[in-house]
């Protein structure tokens, strides 16, 4: 074994030793867990500006990229949310325990399928600073063992973040182990993590597509992840052509850089009103590379090349082409699409259903902005991230989804015939 | 691309067709493709069983195990009961569409959670040719696309067998794509299949353990499979003697092949009677590998080794040790157990809480017998098989195993502000 080899088979040890215990703890401990790391990080905030500043610095010296510089950043608001968003996972209720199907037998055995925690997660992710918190925070929550591995720019904002959840978590009696930050970045230790299997249950990488990606080619234990946010609004010929607009011009531009934003517009060959519609945008700011019929509609637009269908700009453009109807533009989703989220405007409740029944993403909508692909709104509450993957979990991943189940059978001496 | 690259890309690509298709099939065509198919396999007994003679007789000259060759051959009876299981199939209640959440936000979005196929489910087997009916059957009840990859000692068989199975398809109106045959024996294509992302959505083993880890090993493609059933049996001192007789005899003798039947038995310290436990399995016809105290007990007794903890015999062998008491019992079958199915044996019901929260199995049962672990005794009808995995589905998978879902979200022209 390497040296990274046998530091990671400690920590998952240690973790899994926390997770069997954590699976039996009762929801008011875990609550005061959580409760107690907040209070810890509204303590700890001087220490975690004075540690992200040293991060910063850091990374200004060595030339970081204006966007990824604002995920690294903290200040005084960001600290204060980040404690308010584990307060508020403190709030939401335990899954763990939920009896989710019984079935009573007629020679009387008793057999229910009860919800417990996956175990072990790995958290793989970049230079945001805050998922230390909130995904320690869900897995808690969940009962479940976290073992986090942040990106080397925020090393030392995690590590102040990490010692405030672990402060929570060890007042509330409970092991520290059950939030582990690895301890070094030796990036062989992310390889380690990826080949965990038995010793972690599930990796959720959070961050860029290159880093999901390589988690996804590499990983041998399962991962919950979407690499891309390609989502669809199609405009049937039956839409109204007000809503349409306002639902278009919102899926794509309230924020760009979510992976619920529209990135690809079809408009019906029929629907009366696509000039409207593609100066709305142009209108709103953003770019469109349209295909040659909507190129016609307004100069402003710019020609659409073949990779702009594969594409999520995270930005204010979006791609554009007529279709000639229902099942060219479920037929487009299929082929270009990353099976996140597509939604239809119609009027006309008949191909509204065939669209939701045949499109085949973790989340359809009709008549509705893509932007409303957030676990939030779905009334989860915070969400570790939305799963394009068919199996386990699909869409918005909240508490929910960190839990598996195991069947409990009950006899009262019954032998099989 | 390889050849078999090429015929595993044309048959996925057909499968994802017809997978599509089938999602929109309503529940009377399902139903009907299987008492189709089960009414042609009992119209095409002669050709299945001449087919069969064909395999008996090669794997005979290829000198076959007796196992091998009971499991390989087929008869009318057995015929009869393949049809008869796939007839039965047809009967289960269709999840696809269930509605399985419901979530009317305040703003008037209303978000359902609704059970959707898997898509394309690649089912690699060995030398039962029933696999190819009884895999075939519960992928299409489920709406899910089947692309089957039997043993080669079964070819002739399997062939005549999906034979029926694509008639019965095709008279309900359906594709035959649903349910492919992979068309050569060549072994490149099960790697093919392994690693199959994105066009094969599950990969599900049903043969020995070589296979299942061979698949586990190399699948790149989610697998739901076990590997080892290592089940044990810890008899409290506080059971009663004769259920713990009854059930532990029951739970090692009834069925020795089965993965549910118990391989370890675990006694308590304090329990009154063990003598009489080991003396009926001895009597009952079961070699008992026991640790030293047991061995005084009975002098046929054998002494067990450190591997006999580990193994799964699938024979009338039981592996039996002292415990010192709850904790190393649960500490015994976390360290050697294979996450299927565990039972404890108690009176006292705050114990066998314990037990049935902390062990960390699929299945964990109270005063009952491991050979339970079926999905027929748990009211699900036919089984796919048990995962021992932890995501997805857990236990015995049968028709819902085979489904996920996704979110349907309807509005009236909701934005996000």
């Amino acid at each position: 074994m390497t040296g990274s080899n046998i530091l990671m088979t400690d920590l998952t040890a240690k973790a899994r030793s926390a997770a069997r215990y954590l699976a039996g703890v009762d929801d008011a401990t875990k609550a005061a867990a959580l409760t107690g790391a907040a209070q810890a990080l509204r303590d700890g905030m001087a220490d975690i500006l004075s540690a992200n500043a040293t991060d910063v610095t850091a990374a200004v010296a060595a030339g970081i990229s204006p966007a990824m510089l604002d995920r690294l950043t903290l200040d005084a608001p960001r600290v204060a949310s980040m404690a308010a968003a584990v307060e508020q996972v403190a709030t939401l209720e335990d899954p763990v325990g939920q009896i989710i199907d019984r079935r009573e037998r007629p020679n009387g055995l008793v057999m229910e399928r009860v919800r417990v925690p996956v175990g072990v997660l790995g958290i793989i992710y970049e230079s945001r600073p805050n998922v230390t918190a909130d995904a320690a925070a869900l897995g808690l929550r969940s009962g479940n063992a976290v073992i986090l591995r942040g990106g080397s720019e925020a090393v030392h904002s995690n590590r102040a973040i990490h010692a405030c959840m672990v402060q929570g978590v060890c007042q509330a009696g409970l092991s520290a182990d059950i939030i582990q930050l690895v301890p070094s970045q030796d990036r062989a230790l992310v390889g380690d993590m990826l080949r965990a299997q038995g010793a972690i249950d599930m990796i959720i990488p959070r961050g860029g597509k290159s880093l999901v990606a390589r988690v996804q080619d590499e990983a041998r234990v399962p991962v919950l992840a979407h690499l891309d946010g390609i989502c669809h609004s199609y405009v049937h010929k039956d839409a109204d052509p007000d809503m349409a607009q306002a639902i278009v011009v919102n899926a794509k531009m309230r924020r760009t850089g979510i992976c619920g934003a529209t990135e690809t517009l079809l408009i019906d060959q029929d629907y009366p009103a696509p000039a409207a519609l593609i100066t709305a945008l142009l209108d709103a700011g953003c770019e469109v590379r349209a295909d040659d019929v909507l190129m016609e509609l307004d100069a402003r637009t710019v020609s659409a090349d073949a990779q702009d269908w594969d594409t999520e700009y995270l930005d204010s453009v979006i791609s554009a082409c007529v279709v000639s109807g229902l099942d060219e533009a479920m037929a487009h989703i299929a082929r270009h699409g990353s099976h996140h989220t597509d939604a239809i405007i119609t009027q006309d409740s008949a191909t509204a259903a065939r669209f939701l029944a045949e499109v085949d993403s973790a989340i359809v909508m009709h008549n509705a902005s893509t932007q409303f692909a957030d676990g939030g709104e779905f009334g989860m509450g915070a969400e570790i991230g939305i799963a394009t993957g068919r199996l386990h979990a699909r869409g918005p991943v909240a508490l929910e989804g960190l839990t598996t189940y195991k069947w409990v059978v009950r006899g009262q001496g019954q032998t099989r015939p």
